[in-house]
């Protein structure tokens, strides 16, 4: 079933090594089927060398393998809580990219410093906090997907495709597997960029609101101009 | 039309993946023909996987498509008024090239600390201003043009053939687009340098004028003594 | 003799370029057999590119080397005491890998900032103190294993399977050749993290002890669940 | 003339662009011929995908060239004072490679903080004053040489096989080319480990000289253990 959706989360999977966004088995993409209300993502621990379609895991929004001879995701529980959040995410990516993953060690939101970042995403890249021992010790990766579903009721998650989770990792999403890996590249490459352009002048001010709405309604909305459309 | 030129440009824009200066299609590259008075330059948005010598777009110095199944970069009217203002220039490239960039977004223009530096750009590498909320909510890209050009009127466009736009990204020119690529490497090398030379000792000063005349006119201008003329 | 374990250690060997550990010649991969209560070490000194299965040199637990046309790593002695410390140690790796060696130089355990860490190691990553000159000046190799066993007496060396040793590099282990070089990919990656994390947030804190706890044991010990057992 | 001498400069010039220490032609490697007292070296600004064996330039110990169809390196002057300082440098390699430049900018020298360092080099990788003026302005190329040649009057410079030039590059040298491609790459991985350390630990100090003495003496001299020999 859903072979088609397997494809291409296996295709959207093995972008993350093209990318060099992760070491190892340390990231995952899932996608969304409308009609079945069921997601696709990939098996737990599964090197990406040996991956292969058919080893795409079917689960549903209560986070039961409909098909699928492996685990899925340990993270699974926490793709669940944001497609039941966000009706508009039809993929998402977890990674734990190393220029990201540093701010969330650090526990910073990442600040818009410049175009490369507003052409993207509208606004800091938010870092939520840590979950508390209780939420930690009860159902770890739920709560992740719960902070996050509650860290965007104020904010627009189409505006902003991307979370940093406090001590841990990443998470990006968009309309499929491979707009949530784009976004993953985009805050890795702006994550990296913050970092040094504090480095050279520690007094850094975010970017004017005016360039930053400037270049993100260039390329988004109905007056965007930016490509073919 | 101009299909020499098309194909010139077409590889230039390609050497920006090649020297790792472009992620997605985060740069663009033209070339100025002084026959017919138009330029060549990259489509808009079309990633570099799938870019062909034909996708080029011929412009007009208003700034209008003459030929192409495409719409040129939207960054074409900066690449027009810097045609416009500076004759010399015969290609410009445009990137947000991740070292340049971070200079860029903390508001600091490259001092010259040592003779990399120095073997092809005489002085500072200057960071313009960010536009003001008037020039970015009118005509933006054309403001950034005229930005540019009105900062190098004091400087010779030849003996510095690069500039850093704040919160933004980078642009170089040269007597061609691959001259133009070959000065966006020397700058993402340079700006890389000199942010670990200022971690590495804060105190450092630029390097002294007379090392840097020394190896600016080693390389340039009718004493010079480097390479086989 | 031991013809598996040496293509199994030179198979280890060669992932330590693969994974961008060495530079030249400057790591090692050994292994143990518990039937002979022999190990398998690398020649020193042979470059990767020509390394092959049949260089590898068996050597006895007094250092004795017991077949080979080379002689061992010059690193053997230390090998030698950290087999006879810790019977569940089965492969070790050295290497001067940068981050990881940049942590030993000065002199700092690696804190515990987030879950890539916590994934792999229970806590800091300790980094011994320098031998001192009377240690160096003796038997210093020997020493040097030593000093990791003494620190090793109060912590969990499969906890833990990594240490910085100081002015020096870094050291891991597993239960094969394999695994201490998966533990290399491991320390290297944290290390990196862990000083751009401290750079974005000089006063950022280790990742709160339930963190720790959940990412570990979900991945070791009898409640873990990643992966597909 | 001197065939086999410009294969081997020829092989040793390809390492540099192999070992990413240079961009564009930013280096040149020259090996010496005690029969005849010449040199060979690198032709001025050739591209390094280009050159060839037969390209490499024959030149005598006062810098005229014996044979070749190019100029040799602008460089020339700096190696031709050197060969005649040391009668024990049989080959001289110069680059701009990224993190030795960084320090040479800064104006520092590189103290050693392990055995990396130590392994190859015996104390700290001194950096030599910028040139005056005058300096400068005369026989610059010469000066550099003169200069280096001062500096190693109280300095074996077998043990230190390298030198910063402050705000320029780093000059490596050893008893081929091959080799003193090999310091001039652990040059710049110690120059890469020496500035992450100080970021991690502001206050580090030089390993102490037991251990650099142990680890130098480890490989170099009658007591060298490292190795095959």
């Amino acid at each position: 079933m859903l072979e088609k959706l397997k494809e291409e989360i296996y295709e959207a999977n093995m972008l993350l090594p093209k990318y060099d966004l992760v070491t190892f088995t340390w990231g995952n993409v899932s996608g969304f089927d409308d009609e079945t209300g069921y997601f696709v993502i990939k098996p737990s621990g599964v090197e990406y060398d040996v991956l292969k379609p058919e080893d795409m895991v079917v689960v549903d929004l209560e986070g039961n393998k409909i098909e699928g001879k492996y685990n899925p995701s340990s993270d699974t529980p926490t793709h669940v809580e944001l497609y039941k959040a966000f009706p508009t995410m039809k993929g998402i990516v977890h990674t734990h990219s190393a220029w990201a993953t540093s701010w969330a060690q650090a526990g910073r939101s990442i600040p818009c410093y410049g175009t490369t970042h507003a052409d993207y995403m509208y606004g800091e890249i938010p870092c939520v906090r840590c979950l508390t021992k209780e939420e930690i010790e009860g159902a770890y990766e739920k709560n992740t997907g719960l902070l996050i579903a509650e860290c965007f009721k104020e904010k627009d998650p189409e505006a902003v495709p991307a979370v940093l989770c406090k001590n841990h990792g990443v998470f990006t999403w968009g309309k499929d597997g491979k707009e949530a890996v784009h976004n993953a590249v985009v805050v890795e490459e702006v994550a990296k960029m913050a970092a040094r352009c504090e480095m050279i002048n520690p007094q850094v001010e975010p970017a004017p609101q005016a360039l930053q709405d400037k270049h993100y309604f260039r390329k988004h909305g109905e007056n965007a101009y930016y490509g073919q459309k």
